[in-house]
């Protein structure tokens, strides 16, 4: 193989290590990578819905009547009352505001978890899962990701609510990233909130729905944080596009729950091929399986030469993590490029 | 005329008061009106750009480099280097996060402005126009639409340099709302800023491009306060529609320069139609006209009676803006509308 790049080079190219998604960057540092890139290297579900929308009229402001059904076709998927929810353009948003409602200091963040946890609140504190109790037991807030991004650990309901109440007693709120939710909805905390639980919970419309360019998402849980929010973004929080889409997708449980078996048998097949190559995933969710090895930078590298994406992390070399290939050629591709080692 | 509802209580539709453009609640509180109503509550140009746009892919997240490639078309048609550009899902939610860019305190904007600048910045004085030399002199942070909406009213360049370098000497920031600046582009303050000028200007896609629904606006000017708000939007602040569609439109300049001479020509169609009944606009902007008459009231009542949605004021009940008919047979049931009088 002909190195222009040592694998350390390839993990120097910071921005890929920032965020998933960025083909373009990658395309730039690895220019004599094939086309079309295969890309690895986010949780978005590469089935994407493509149901009937309704042709959307780009010319008038989104009506208030329209924003309604979105939060109600939304609300009804969720499990939540239609008032508490705030539609949002894109999580990523959402959680950069985090540090402008109002919610109670300390801050604290489980890492490693979502980089954008650790931006959200200033002066934030990372600790590690296992602190957790211990933090709420000292209030301010709370802010994990369920199931966890890169590793896709899912905390148990009970613990979650039980840790939110303790939170509460001392003032403290917990806010619940839950953005790759949709493929394990039995484990969402929103249908098992009570109206006075301090609990936000941020949930993606781009991830499971494989529509990330439409830029939508929530705030839901607690009425008084929810209406902050709602507040914060006014009333045309997002696009008509995002609407009508957004609302028609809801509206399709036949396709979400179908998609619950698509996107497990993709999981499945990755691992298939991953296991093939004596890779294990150390965690993930059905939307992306985390591997840990010594190659890691060297696999990272790999791929990338040959036009497949996938997630390092600067703050762990030895982690990859892959995304769903989108159909047989795609997992070939992945199967061969993982075979020249 | 058979009065289900008193002119009174029209105005105590306080929701239409408030923002234009709310065309379902009008049709709520009118449901005997002719559909399809004819909205002239906002400024929102009805003839919107409608040229051509490469397809969008809702699936990927919008790249780095097609968001720097709108930041870049929309830079150019400003008349600003493209590092001076944050890009906004909508200039309403730019303004709502200006309280969270940690501008100095106090936080002043003129009334009778557009109501989102009262809500903007917490603890916020309301002054006259007259007033805001006086204000410059005692530095914070000065918000002002130019022109000003509902009013149409501009400020001259002079004027607004003077103001922000005044405020400057005092470690303030002037805060220019140029939504509706398009038609008017030699009035635009944002050619004329030097680097360290403590200036913010919001720039608006949707109203002189007629594509409200697309969500998209601009925060410009002093490179640090950009930054800030592009801090606080993160990586991915509009939706790939928004992308495309603002990318192509900034890029067609022979639209943008033509388009000038058809609002010019719709407004002048506008006037005429009101001078034949009577009402001379005391001000506006080429996308809109404000009426001051004693009869605003009643006729915000026949018009929503037909159909006609415009935009009353609650601070002022002599006052109804009238937006831009898109044809002539909206103009026609204008002018027939207005002659029952």
């Amino acid at each position: 193989m002909e190195a222009h790049r040592s694998p350390v080079e390839a993990f120097a190219l910071h921005s890929l290590t920032f965020h998933g998604g960025r083909l373009d960057e990658a395309a730039t540092a690895f220019p004599d990578a094939p086309r079309p890139w295969l890309d690895l290297s986010t949780g978005i579900n590469p089935f994407a819905w493509d149901g009937a929308v309704p042709p959307v009229d780009l010319r008038a402001l989104p009506s208030v009547t329209a924003l309604a059904g979105l939060e109600r076709a939304a609300a009804a998927a969720f499990g939540v009352p239609d008032a508490s929810v705030a539609v949002l353009p894109g999580t990523e948003i959402g959680l950069r505001l985090l540090g402008h409602l109002g919610l109670p200091a300390p801050f604290r963040y489980i890492a490693p978890g979502y980089r954008t946890h650790g931006e959200a609140l200033a002066r934030a504190m990372a600790i590690s899962v296992e602190a957790i109790d211990e933090a709420a037991g000292q209030g301010g807030t709370l802010l994990l990701a369920n199931p966890n991004n890169p590793d896709g650990r899912l905390l148990p309901l009970e613990r979650l609510l039980a840790l939110a109440r303790r939170l509460g007693t001392r003032g403290g709120v917990l806010v619940v990233d839950e953005a790759f939710i949709e493929a394990t909805p039995e484990a969402s905390l929103l249908p098992h909130l009570r109206a006075d639980d301090p609990v936000l919970v941020f949930r993606s419309f781009g991830k499971y729905f494989g529509l990330a360019g439409v830029r939508l998402g929530f705030a839901c849980g607690a009425p008084t944080l929810v209406a902050r929010m709602r507040a914060l973004l006014g009333s045309w929080p997002v696009s008509a596009t995002a609407i009508a889409v957004g609302t028609a997708a809801y509206r399709d449980s036949w396709w979400i729950d179908g998609m619950r078996e698509g996107v497990a048998g993709a999981a499945a097949a990755l691992d298939r091929v991953l296991a093939s190559h004596a890779l294990t995933p150390l965690g993930g969710c059905p939307l992306f399986r985390l591997v840990e090895t010594d190659a890691a930078a060297v696999l990272f590298d790999r791929l990338a030469r040959v036009g497949i994406l996938t997630r390092p992390f600067e703050y762990n070399p030895r982690w990859l993590r892959f995304g769903l290939p989108g159909d047989a050629a795609a997992l070939s591709r992945l199967n061969e490029a993982l075979g020249h080692r």
